[in-house]
């Protein structure tokens, strides 16, 4: 505790812009499934899909000190994750610390406790991914620690691994994959895209994919 | 497990969509008070209210097979129902099944565990009902069975029964009694528009339904 | 059980309502961080910001006959709020309700229970606080009281209390305070405004509040 | 509602006591990995190991008074099982019911709701399955029903099924299949007996059930 | 925040004791089914049942620097009753504190927070009623306040309030009515006796209680 | 997914032996409040204590084929580590694995899922701490991990840390750290060792720690 790791590395801006089109559910997939942070994260809105380098915080509970200083460490292009050192689900984030984040350059937060001034975040458009919504105020009084590793809603986070996160959640990419990873991302759409015309026209995933054979070799019966 | 069922009963297309346009918290009423899921069933969205007949699918935790399987068996004015054998909140359906269910004449999805890519099918306009928002990916590595009884949510769900779904969440009514239901539901309505009449123009329900007596008897006491 | 207080006291509507425009977060800080509920409260909508004065209702679980006693106690500016007896998610209250609460000047309902009929809640206008969505319906078999102190969401409330509510969740402000709670809230959003255009311009709350002596005092360590 | 079925059939009760012997993971497990209850269902003490015959009770939120009705229906070896109408913690029964069925041979009682005077319950060695432990008191104003299907905690029960309840849960075997259900559990035993010899001298699961070849098969690789 | 009261008024020593005798579900009813605590609070080992003046204790989350203010306020026959100012886990207290609490009369804890230590607690006696049981260690570095009212487990707690806490749960009875209601416990005891020999003899409630008649006015009816 | 890795690291029996006896909450401590696992994670039986080498396993949703795998690796003082890839309550272990990991030196499980069989495990003496108690059956259909990092109840695990496990909970210490923390657990002990008699004595902690002027100059008022 009471760390600040001043400079990290990051992704290229267009791996991580590349990663936020392709989205969270095709970037885990293209991962091999894993990365992903446990479902009782969801956003304050609907509709924003963004990507970013985490900037990440480890906090006491109900104390919000180190989000003033790990927004000295943001860069353009980031996205602030916070960890609670135990569960938790105060508002340490509202309008306030959303505009000079946002000053700095950062595209959101991912927070495994609680957010406020949910109203004004959303009109200002600045996503957040939360545990919570709760206007409980926090303290400034015990220190934590910026850019170390972190583990939130059940997934690590690194600094400088880069988010990605949409409506169905939040997926984090090791910043050493990132490149990799966009790549079987955009070949796992550019395949989807060819089913999803054949699915639309009707043809079943059971030919498609060819799976009849294997489920009568399993023993489906059908009646 | 691994069973099939491929003819199944259906209501009448033109009960069913009666009892859509009654609605959920008005045909639970019409069938006294039964037939409900829990309420950790949440749509995806706000605003749809869809009825249809329901193809129901008992699935492994984390495996997705048995979707492929049941959208073989819709029809027209159906809706999927699909039960885990063991809670669950990995996202079973995404974008991809439900273009495949919509070329059946799908309707909508009530799923007792995760759905992703809510962004595409908000999107599509395929309305969900589900336990949880996951991107987590499933498997095709365990057989299941489609169209047999299936507990969902609290709620005993056969091949056939009608699906009633909107914000207020997931009613079931069971295939025999879908018109009588809509009869009494239809009924019902008629009789609440005329309360809504008064109770706008300021009359109590202590008065309009008489329960001024009945309260006193009870010991009510006003100080 | 079994009583219902007719006259309460109120606070002026004038404050009732400069507490609505500070919303929830700024007067749960103006207070001292008190008198929040809990976060499983959550609007069946989003967008709305109410304030007004509590008229209380304690019910049984699954029986909403004190509703219909309570809305004849209502007056222009109140907010019903709603405790079950014990933990419930039935959904005591839906559009009819709303109709004849609307007809007395109620503005909205928190309820640490269920509500349904939440379409057509949110097409009138009426807002709702609550636990759950559930269709789940009542009776009206067993009495309550009205305009009696509840704990609700764990938090107390007392009759004529202020209740501020709005997408961060509900406050409860002691009627008595209420005057000196809204000025407290009026200087506070004056002084974050200033505050809020230093930060857009690239401050650093580091700086603004003089915080990095007292972090480096307290052994905070750049590396 | 309002029904009360005065003749269920009931298993033979050496088939009940051999479901009893065998336990519930025993007994799922040749069912086929069905009718489990989920696992929220507890016991109040460890230790006990029952089966009986379901004696079932639908009962709305906070209202125990169809438990006296069911009590009249009790035969010996049977077991009550309550499902409320909606989810509920109360404690619909507590140390004088337990009185009234035992003397009626009653062998415990599985409730998706809560349950009181667990100290005593304990002291006179009835068990009892519950969602929670609640001193929270019920009325009886409002009917139910006895001895009709209900689904609790996501299981469904028929009147006259066998309950078989042990410290690793619940679960329910449809009275038609319960002989069969118990040859297939012995049969288990005995091949599990085997198998536990082996194991506890050393040999592995993976050469006792012949895994390697599938498992290279499969692509897992020894780094 | 940041006040101790010093003198608070406490019930008799004996009329607490004689609460403590009649346990939780008693004296619950017998001061009409008010006063409990959410059944989340449950004791660390079975067994106990204490009653005590409560001595209330405020704390910000993950901070118990309060605790060893509120021990110097305790007197032989206190309970502690700790509420955080927002939901919490954390290990607030463990074997060195109530060692301390011990020397001073201390009865137990009652806390809707986290307790850890508990083998320790165990052996030496000490009961404890939690939210949860976690290691999770707290800080010395927020001011809370001592005997002022709390509300706790979404029960209203006024110092000198008598705590009563067994397997059950635990209830609040307000110091005032502390005398009439333990007379009302006493009185139901006694009743309860008589109707307890009358229902392990073999009859029913339904007799005992006079409900057939009632019953079949309702409409119950026995197919 | 489907590596095994088969030689790692492991520390010091006689350092882990040295854990064990200090516990959960003291090892916590001397660690900086690094380590715990969440607090949904409980043992079956109460009074078990150990600490060991973490054998870690990913495993599918409701798949235990890699228990099997994991078996074979398992050293004289391991411990096994399960966590699933998705959320799951399945009984992945029961009592015949428990006795091939009894045969191989095993003292325990840890896993962030389900398991069965607790009567015979606790007979057994073979402890375990879990999310679920759940007789429900898991397949052996789909390949997962043994010896790679896991993140499990919140915690990140490397396969060779020391797991040490009470009724407090469950704490990972890092291999590299484990003899350093050792040294500071029982230095803590032995400081509180002495802290104990004067507390028992009827010392404050507020005199011992010296508070008094502290908690003043914050503010702190006696009224």
């Amino acid at each position: 505790m009471g760390v600040v790791v001043q400079n990290i590395e990051r992704a290229d801006l267009s791996v991580i812009d590349g990663l936020a089109a392709a989205g969270v559910a095709t970037v885990h997939e293209a991962q091999g499934r894993t990365g992903l942070m446990a479902p009782h994260i969801r956003p304050i809105y609907s509709g924003a899909r963004i990507a970013g380098s985490a900037v990440t915080i480890s906090a006491p509970p109900g104390d919000n000190w180190m989000v003033h200083v790990a927004i000295e460490q943001l860069r353009e292009g980031d996205i602030l994750v916070l960890s609670p050192t135990s569960p938790c689900t105060d508002g340490y984030f509202g309008d306030l610390l959303a505009t000079s984040a946002m000053a700095r350059g950062c595209r959101g937060l991912v927070i495994d406790a609680g957010v406020r001034d949910v109203r004004d975040l959303t009109a200002m458009g600045f996503p957040v991914w939360s545990k919570a919504v709760h206007a409980q105020g926090t303290v400034k009084a015990v220190l934590g620690s910026v850019n170390v590793p972190v583990v939130a809603a059940n997934a690590l986070v690194n600094p400088g691994d880069v988010i990605v996160a949409d409506d169905d959640g939040v997926c984090i990419v090791p910043r050493a994959d990132a490149a990799s990873v966009l790549e079987k991302a955009q070949a796992r759409e550019a395949a989807e895209e060819a089913k999803r015309v054949r699915l639309a026209a009707g043809e079943l995933g059971l030919d498609i994919y060819d799976m009849r054979g294997k489920l009568e070799a399993m023993g489906l019966k059908y009646v």
